[in-house]
């Protein structure tokens, strides 16, 4: 039980990252005392921590992982950077399966250094998929493509919308390669409705994610996400599309800011779960 | 002739944001110097130096009006907003007539406080532009309907692409009501081609606009634009995709940043078009 002596909702998940505050004891502390069922993990503080350890505290909690953060950046131009994208991948699916991850969340890279040419960039993706998608399958990962939101497109991710996430899933079976839904990155979009439909007639929506949209956004723009609650995005309603779209998975709140970083974590988490009640659930 | 001893490129026009530190005669006279045959004005700084005043200055100089900004913010609930919008763009379809811009740009608005019903803001844009766009008509102006990035869809502008802002402008006649193509917002996406060809074939397309994509991104994102090939944007590419969409007018150079506003203005028009001529024309 919580605090407030109610459980976290069924399909609540914790993104580490939300609270980043925490180490890996702390968290998984912090969900039992909450009820919460899942998390998202990230893999640097799971690498420090141990894989295995890791692993085997979570199974010792009871708590599955709804996702792990992440592979991806596959658009290097050079065949070193290839190389070493691929190599880092297959790490991360090791790691996902060691951890029963439900999905490994891939975000694809932006233009490398001095590039102008997204669309090329675009196409290295399918090809670098191409050999990673059977690899994770034959290790029973899913991956989840993520589309960010374009203001990212130079620097971090190529892959802005929904239907292009769709456009490469496609191509692999639905048991590889499906596509992860975030509301911050994705509220804008017009096409989210009939995108988030196809994703789900193909089987292809494996992750939901959110945040809230705040401005103004911060220099950098990455840590600007918002408290569910606090911002533009009717929450409820792409939570419903989703369902709508057949997800009957966990809907993770991953929400990077230095406002809840600075703060107790357990209160954050109690603020979270509330917030998660009356603006999602 | 500019210094460098050549005439600014035939289709070159420059927005009057780009150099802000020159006030409206300085500008006239730049522009004259550099052999630029047509600017992008804003209202606030011609009304302070007077409209009739603005379009006799020009007209002395035989500088044409590639566009006025602008027009726009429709998305008031509210009865009141409602009008005082419509009021404001009256009066700036007004200005437009008597500067003889050959388009008055419109920036949608964005959600208004509170509220997070996106599509609703959206169709309230409909809905205005039904009064206004006869009355431009019936003043000779035209409407150019501008898509920004979505990074401003909360405070700035709901419309987010060209696809939508073709939506809009589809239900008015094509010498009423176009579209607005700059690479800044609309350069991430991968329907970009298509929405132009489409922008084309049905006469939509009325002003094209440039300025570079750099990241990291300011605090508040408005000023990050970039200085033509400082970025991410191929902006060869992106004119070239306006040719064959059949456009014909002036490209605008239309870049906010403190940069080349702390700079002399002789000194950054000259840079902007050789950058112009280098990763545009």
């Amino acid at each position: 039980m919580s605090a407030d002596g109610a459980a976290a909702p069924a399909r609540f998940s914790l993104n580490q990252e939300t609270i980043r505050q925490w180490s890996l004891p702390e968290l998984v502390d912090g969900c039992v005392a909450a009820h919460v069922g899942a998390v998202g993990l990230w893999r640097e503080p799971v690498r420090r921590f141990g894989v295995r350890e890791t692993a085997k505290l979570l199974a010792g909690a009871g708590l599955r992982v709804s996702s792990l953060c992440r592979g991806g950046f596959f658009t290097a131009a050079d065949r070193d950077g290839r190389a070493s994208a691929l190599d880092d991948n297959r790490r991360a699916v090791a790691e996902a399966a060691e951890l029963g991850a439900e999905v490994l969340v891939l975000v694809s890279g932006g233009l490398p250094e001095g590039d102008r040419d997204l669309p090329g960039a675009r196409g290295r993706i399918a090809d670098v998929l191409g050999e990673l998608a059977p690899w994770a399958g034959a290790h029973g990962v899913r991956l989840g493509i993520e589309p960010l939101h374009p203001m990212f497109a130079s620097d971090r991710c190529v892959v802005s919308t929904l239907g292009q996430a769709l456009d490469l899933a496609e191509g692999f079976p639905p048991e590889q390669v499906g596509v992860v839904a975030d509301s911050y990155h994705l509220w804008w979009d017009d096409r989210l409705a009939s995108d988030l439909h196809r994703a789900g007639r193909g089987g292809r929506l494996v992750s939901v994610q959110v945040a809230d949209w705040v401005t103004p956004l911060p220099a950098g723009v990455l840590l600007g996400r918002g408290q569910l609650g606090d911002g533009s995005i009717d929450l409820r309603r792409f939570r419903e599309l989703t369902d709508a779209a057949g997800y009957r998975g966990s809907v993770e709140v991953e929400i990077f800011s230095p406002t809840l970083w600075a703060r107790d974590g357990s209160e954050v988490l109690r603020e979270v779960i509330d917030r998660y009640r009356q603006h999602v659930d």
